[in-house]
């Protein structure tokens, strides 16, 4: 067979926002595979924001994404051709397929590529709830926040794939959620849907001393455990009604890189003897396992919930992501491909 | 046997300076001794900055004073007279017994009282680098900072009596110690009576571009771990040059209590995946008896030095508290009361 692949080229890095411009769109005849290799055909693509640190040559904990190559990003797909035993074509898998049609898994790349279960959970999920943005709530709420029954979790974002996630798994563990979104929309999602206890529209709070009222309000008992996607007003908002030994995961504040967040209750963080820590999901893939395991469980068993913003075609994926910095996806933003 | 005691009371509750009129200074005829009870007399009473946190009524961890009571404070001592076999007259002994001269120890108080060793480790050095101090201290280094061979820990407020162990301590782990002091006298003594690597005068550096420059120059390889005794624009300075994983430990930035402290660079906690962790040493008895047996080698070894500025009578302990949030004080605080 002679199939031809489309793929989207970084070519150039920015320290500013993602736009078209940054990418380019080529058309290339795939290669016939070698003994040991797999060809997989892409169904979906995942655009996280961890892609603006891998475009940006500011200081970052990322690799920089090389030029002139495929732009990276996570993908489910199906089989389409195999010379390798462990795969057979229809397989559902996951990898890191990058933003093209097929990915052409060499030997050395074939590490990266996981067979999926696809009879109780949607192929797409393992991009989402159980995937990258799943085990990294997974891992705040578990490994940092560490909820007991009765606490009190805040997380902003919370309409996100994380943030969502982040909140279900507080309240499978006994715990009250709290959620801060932008509009009555995705407010009404993460308390409706998701089944938060709460959610704040930051968008209806300008200044600290309003979205701090509305926090009190929200968290009578105030906050034992945050996670915080945003950074900055969010965060000083929380560290005045966090409760003494009070957690804070850090995960996000990079819509920003580079250029300063800053907050002004520091005070607080000693007088609650507060923990502050800061993690990356990819530095962790110790409890990848264990993570994937659950929100696996709770996706088939319809006590994970989630919602997914999905883009028609490879053509429009560098809009979808500038779309994402921009808050306009709802839920998980995924590229589809076939 | 009839004896006098001096006592200062504390008065009225500040969220402001305090001064010598938040103290009443009282004379009081001591009690007879019931059975089981010790009678100390005090040679040292030590001074620290968690006295302000217990005189404000602003929000904060510390149990209020009560007005009209003997105002708290750590003490060392001999023993007066005992009705009480465990404790023999002239025993040196190390208590919270306040701001008097005498403390008569009920049997109910009995616990807070310690006999120590004095025969190669000074009584005063219970109230400093073998005691609450030097257990703050010790905590931070080896609990949340953990310094391996090789790394760069930086201490705020490094001439005091908790900087100068800090420093210390991850020298012995085998760590660069760069330590920031007020004026060229303490960074001296920091560097050539203490054996830290470095020491930046902060008085030297009015704002963060010129602090971060300093801290840049002290530090080649960053910043690997900080305990911070200030907060505010150092912990800004300290982010802007710290490592992947490098950890915080925040202890102080209470010479501010209530009133916020901001800073700007919280972007650096997530980029370089940091841990910020507050403690208060008071809630982790557990780690005492270690870490007191530590300091206490090492400071009979002559490997752990301080110095001790010493204000002479009863009298004078609320000048020189005064003193103490002033800065005026070089090393550890006493006030000498034989």
């Amino acid at each position: 067979m002679s199939l031809n692949n489309k793929q989207w080229l970084l070519i150039s890095h920015t320290t500013g926002e993602p736009t078209s411009e940054h990418f380019k769109l080529v058309e290339r005849e795939l290669p016939d595979l070698q003994d040991g290799e797999v060809l997989v055909r892409h169904h979906y693509l995942s655009l996280d924001p961890y892609m603006r640190g891998r475009m940006t040559d500011a200081k970052n904990y990322a690799t920089l994404q090389p030029l002139n190559e495929v732009m990276i990003g996570g993908t489910v797909g199906e089989v389409a051709a195999s010379k390798n035993p462990a795969f057979a074509v229809g397989d559902p898998v996951v990898g890191m397929g990058g933003w093209q049609l097929y990915q052409r898994v060499t030997v050395a790349e074939l590490g990266g590529l996981r067979k999926v279960d696809t009879s109780c959970v949607p192929l797409s999920a393992y991009l989402g709830s159980v995937g990258m943005p799943g085990v990294t709530a997974w891992y705040g709420v578990n490994r940092i926040i560490e909820p007991k029954a009765g606490q009190t979790v805040v997380v902003s974002a919370a309409s996100g794939a994380v943030g969502g996630t982040v909140g279900q798994l507080a309240k499978v563990r006994g715990a009250r959620a709290v959620g801060l979104a932008g509009g009555p929309d995705k407010c009404r999602y993460v308390t409706q849907e998701l089944g938060f206890d709460a959610c704040i529209d930051y968008k209806q709070h300008q200044d600290l001393e309003s979205l701090s009222q509305a926090l009190r309000e929200a968290c009578p008992d105030g906050i034992d455990g945050h996670f915080e996607n945003v950074g900055g007003m969010i965060l000083d908002a929380v560290l005045l009604h966090s409760n003494s030994f009070a957690r804070v995961a850090l995960c996000g504040m990079i819509s920003r890189y580079g250029q300063p967040i800053p907050i002004t209750q520091t005070q607080h963080i000693l007088m609650n003897r507060m923990r502050l820590e800061a993690f990356v999901i990819s530095e962790h893939m110790e409890v990848w396992p264990d993570a994937l395991k659950e929100l696996g469980t709770l996706v088939a068993a319809g006590k994970l919930k989630y919602r997914e913003t999905v883009s028609q075609g490879l053509e429009s994926a560098p809009e979808a992501l500038s779309d994402l910095f921009k808050g306009k996806n709802f839920g998980k933003q995924l590229v589809k491909l076939v």
